[in-house]
């Protein structure tokens, strides 16, 4: 078996971030070197106690900084209690005493010291508000090619948006931040709505996983998504049928290790900042001369369009059963 | 036979804006009651000067009126020569001397006008730039209810824009006038780049067309056609497989009488102003909760979204074919 892939994972835990992380931790081929927080699904104090609640629960320990607070310019947003919980794992009623510690840097430095000490080594993966990788390339404007590559949880091109008519969340909650992130010239890959709305994971595989693991992580994991699903069934009479909820972060990590389940269309994307557009990600699907200033030389993001929705959720399910857990 | 829809053409001709106005002049069921013009694919005197130059070779008096010559807000563009030809019909040689004369009013003092003297009898079809429809909004908060319906060959929801990755060309002209458009609360039907770059008419048909009618309008419409398909068949390869060009305008026209070609979508539309996105038609596709301000109780917009390719092309060889010019 070939050596795992280092990877940074920048999360706001939020539901969907703590499935990811479990998935990335249960892994064989994904090496978790850090986990930098940032605001987004709750604030960015909130997350970094969730992410160091749940490697401590699973056993894990594993560097975890605390990153940007506020989108750079737009003022920020009260976190969406009603989606991931007031405290981002779905309101959890008691949580045991746990001694991992923060790191002390701020998670743009941390994400540039482990590129410069692994240059070309390192994945960044990114489920969240995109401020601390654009903070991170104005402190190391070589980070593009420092690391090995860029996934984002973020976006849509097609799928209609999640904040807006067409906007999707994480990009909506730092607009400007997203734009820099799109343009830097890194390789760089898009996991948006195009493709986690097409999987639908049903709570009933997070009760099967919870019942065979019987594990506090997976206990934890089986409330949060409990809670998560029960938001996405009141919305979408679809996902309601199945009480699940959408994939989303989890996407990203999956891409990583089987990018064969998704189809790729590349092209250059750019992000709105203003006006009722605000968020949106658009892309340039098609080679052709335009008057709008702004696209040309603009380098190309790898979007993913389509997705084989059934494997991922086998995957996810086969991976979470395994025994990645400390007994 | 019912009575035939009395029709204001809001216009730029243009090629496909003349392919259009011929189209309507043949059918039965349309009854032209007068052409408003705009700036777009040229100045709005160039506009003027070939609705009436294109009535007046079909043999036909209907009155033409001259509208806006910028758009609202933005500063107004070079017209695309390149696509249309500098006089709007593909540089035509010569052209033959014509009596008809501009009717004296604004083009949204005629459209106010008209809707004033047939209330709910008027079909509004636009297809330039939207300048004329806004300022008669202004001129007649009341317009909506006096006209029956809008019909816009304007901008797009899922298929790459034309000016922009996002962006119609008649939108991104004036942002500001149609989002103005698509809040007023009309009926309004808006045929986009989603159908009618569907609908690739082949330069042939036109041959046919001319071959047949002997006629100066047919000829003048062939030339016309040939200057702007070999743009398109210059940019698109599978437009110059068929050496042919897009519908656009003329699908408006197809909405009009054979509303069965088309799939609608129903949706609130609003238009970005500023920025990157600037001239993007967008769309709520889903009735969901959104935090982003400025969707909440806009009416929605009625949103061709697929074609029925062959059977446009046949009903609008068919109608140009027919014997609708005089003798």
């Amino acid at each position: 078996m070939s050596t795992p892939t280092k990877v940074i994972f920048d999360t706001d835990p939020g539901v969907d971030d703590a499935m990811a992380l479990y998935f990335a931790l249960a892994h064989p081929a994904i090496d978790v070197v850090g986990i930098t927080t940032t605001f987004g699904n709750v604030t960015v104090e909130q997350a970094a106690t969730n992410a160091l609640y749940l490697t401590a629960i699973a056993g894990k320990t594993i560097p975890v900084t605390k990153g940007v607070a506020t989108p750079w310019v737009k003022p920020g947003e009260a976190p969406p209690a009603f989606i991931h919980g007031a405290d981002g794992l779905g309101n959890l009623a008691s949580r045991v005493a746990t001694s991992n510690q923060l790191d002390p840097r701020s998670s743009a430095q941390f994400i540039v010291d482990m590129a410069r000490a692994h240059p070309g080594e390192i994945t960044l993966v990114a489920v969240g508000p995109l401020g601390n990788l654009s903070l991170a390339l104005k402190l190391e404007p070589q980070l593009p090619k420092l690391l090995k590559e860029v996934i984002l949880m973020a976006g849509t091109v097609v799928e209609p948006g999640n904040v807006s008519p067409v906007a999707e969340a994480n990009v909506w909650n730092d607009p400007h931040a997203a734009d820099h992130v799109f343009t830097a010239g890194w390789k760089l890959t898009m996991v948006g709505l195009d493709v986690t709305h097409r999987v639908i994971v049903p709570l009933a595989m997070f009760k099967k996983i919870a019942d065979k693991q019987k594990h506090i992580a997976t206990d934890v994991l089986h409330h949060a998504v409990s809670f998560y699903a029960d938001f996405y069934s009141g919305i979408y009479p679809h996902v309601a049928k199945i009480h699940g909820c959408f994939g989303h972060d989890v996407l990203a990590f999956i891409y990583l290790v089987n990018p064969e389940l998704f189809v790729i269309e590349s092209g250059a994307i750019r992000v709105a900042t203003e006006g009722i557009a605000n968020g949106q990600t658009m892309m340039k699907r098609k080679d052709i001369f335009h008057p709008q200033a702004g696209w040309a030389d603009k380098p190309a993001t790898q979007v993913c369009m389509q997705v084989q929705a059934e494997a991922c959720n086998t995957l996810l399910e086969e991976v979470l059963m395994s025994d990645w857990l400390p007994r």
